[in-house]
């Protein structure tokens, strides 16, 4: 491991955790040896010929360290685990680097803090993992840094460089820059407005505390990708102005509106599709307390309601409730109902 | 309660909880039966003569709301949950009501979600909840409201209608607006790129979700302190597009810096301020894995270390070790490193 910063000394512990010796090193001896210290392997003799490199270094100076660990150990596989992708591949090609050995990697996890105390072994769990190939990559290669994402708990996305560049642009770059940018705005308030902050701004926030000197990098070495956004983000921001002026609110709702139909785009937490739900049917009596009492049978069964349906008025005879529940937890409510008593269907 | 959405509903179970009689309608008095059956209080019977009226209507509405309650309960004093303050207010003026009774409100707490399904007697729980008094206010009824914000468990911030307005256009309105037009630049990416999607982009993203009907609403009630934070933050967005075609760095940063400082002047969870830390100091023998056993014993001490420094190279002699810990943490990690045989000082 080349760099034991947040990302380093993580993918370090997982490996660790994961029964895989490792060797951890940075510019700075003490770094290394706190994320030894903290069980991200040892930082002393380090091996002569290791099998795969990771390079986990700034931005910056990414092209220069693959290329680097390329030529220092003729038989190893190298990836890396930086943001951007296209910048220091066009760096090893200008150089003529033995590049088939090289394969890039891009861990879609972090944290707005930095260096090994904020590292973890479970940081990557669940999280998606770039694989970044090239027609000119050893077979073998791609396969052993398949097995580094696997023996991290990832989940593998194999893509081109550009592609990369592309989609983190969207997925990272941008919603970074807006959190930055949202925040700024706060620095002018008084205190006693900040006062009333609540989870929202909290969250749209929480990264813009990343390091700047990191993120000025990784910005400017996708510099086309995110430009290209921010464009087409400003535009959308000037129609929010000049609706604002000129109280067009279907104008403003449209926006709103896509800002819905794009938070319902992002996959499942682990990388699966966004969560599916099932409609449960019951049948409830005309009674006081009916529905209370069914509240309680669900979250006796500890299902989660999404979502209800009454299909006509309670204070009449007998009603109808669909519940929206998560697919998963159908069945199960279905069967848990069944045996209260509840007349129920799927 | 007048209103059984999120917020309505969350206010009269959390007031149910703390022992209040409470009563909930809707304008869809299944809703108000749903509240109701989760915990809300009761749905029918309503009384002639309530001690306080809450008024949790969508904006569009609140001061015509607000208004007939005023009018309906000559006794009773009257408060609302609104996300913006001084258009209630004016339209109250307009119409010469009876407004010596009437105390704003708005709890700072929310979820993208709506409804009375996704209501929790906990949501207000050490949250701040704006209390908007005037000079005309009669006091018993500033007390009233007070005291409606304590029994939710929430924390009261006293303020003007103005200032009320101004200070959440910064720390809601904003936030809510930067994070619709992220998400509405993910409509237009492959699926395939957003199977990178981290948890920075779900947390910026989040809020994004949130009903776009009551937004627009919120956002065009509000219009001019928004519209002074959007040009704001525009000629920001400006210096990074600027920045990044000319490859200045410096002007970048200086964007993502000041990112950064904005978020660190967002107070604590439960209203106080950002967490101080106090400082560990250690001294650790020259042996290996001297650091490894310390941070052992920080570990079985339960206490996080936020950060940490090495005062000279581990490899010589002794070493100082000094631990940036949580300020009412720091005695206890002093005490538990001493008994376990550690030099330490605080």
């Amino acid at each position: 491991m080349v760099g034991a910063g947040l990302i380093g000394a993580s993918v370090a512990m997982a490996l660790t955790r994961a029964g895989v010796e490792t060797y951890v090193r940075d510019l700075d001896p003490k770094v290394a040896h706190v994320a030894a210290s903290l069980g991200a392997g040892s930082d002393d003799r380090l091996p002569q010929t290791p099998t795969l490199v990771v390079v986990a270094t700034p931005p910056d100076v990414l092209g220069a360290e693959i290329l680097k660990a390329l030529l220092a150990y003729p038989s190893a596989v190298v990836t890396d685990v930086g943001s951007v992708k296209s910048e220091p591949l066009r760096r090893l090609r200008e150089h003529d680097a033995p590049i088939s050995r090289y394969v890039g990697g891009h861990p879609m996890a972090g944290s707005e803090r930095s260096g090994p105390m904020a590292a973890a072994a479970d940081l990557f769990d669940g999280r998606a993992w770039a694989v970044v190939t090239r027609a000119d990559c050893d077979h073998w290669a791609v396969s052993l840094v398949q097995g580094l994402v696997a023996a991290c708990g990832a989940v593998a996305v194999t893509m081109t460089a550009q592609e990369h560049d592309v989609a983190v642009a969207r997925v990272s770059h941008l919603p970074h820059l807006m959190a930055a940018l949202t925040a700024a705005q706060l620095a002018a308030a008084p205190p006693e407005h900040l006062a009333l902050s609540g989870q929202g701004v909290r969250d749209v926030t929480r990264i813009a505390a990343g390091d700047p000197r990191l993120w000025r990098q990784i910005l400017t070495a996708n510099a086309g990708a995110v430009t290209a956004l921010l464009s087409s983000l400003r535009d959308d921001l000037d129609t929010v102005v000049k609706s604002l002026a000129e109280g067009d609110s279907a104008g403003i709702e449209k926006v709103l509106a896509a800002g819905v139909a794009g938070t319902s785009l992002i996959p499942g937490k682990h990388g699966g599709p966004p969560v599916s739900l099932d409609i449960v049917t019951v049948a409830i009596p005309d009674e006081p307390g009916a529905l209370a009492r069914l509240f309680g049978d669900v979250g006796a069964a500890k299902v989660n309601i999404e979502d209800l349906r009454i299909d006509h008025d309670p204070a009449r005879a007998f009603g109808l409730v669909e519940l929206d529940v998560a697919a998963d937890s159908a069945d199960e409510l279905t069967r848990a109902l069944d045996a209260r008593g509840w007349a129920v269907h799927r």
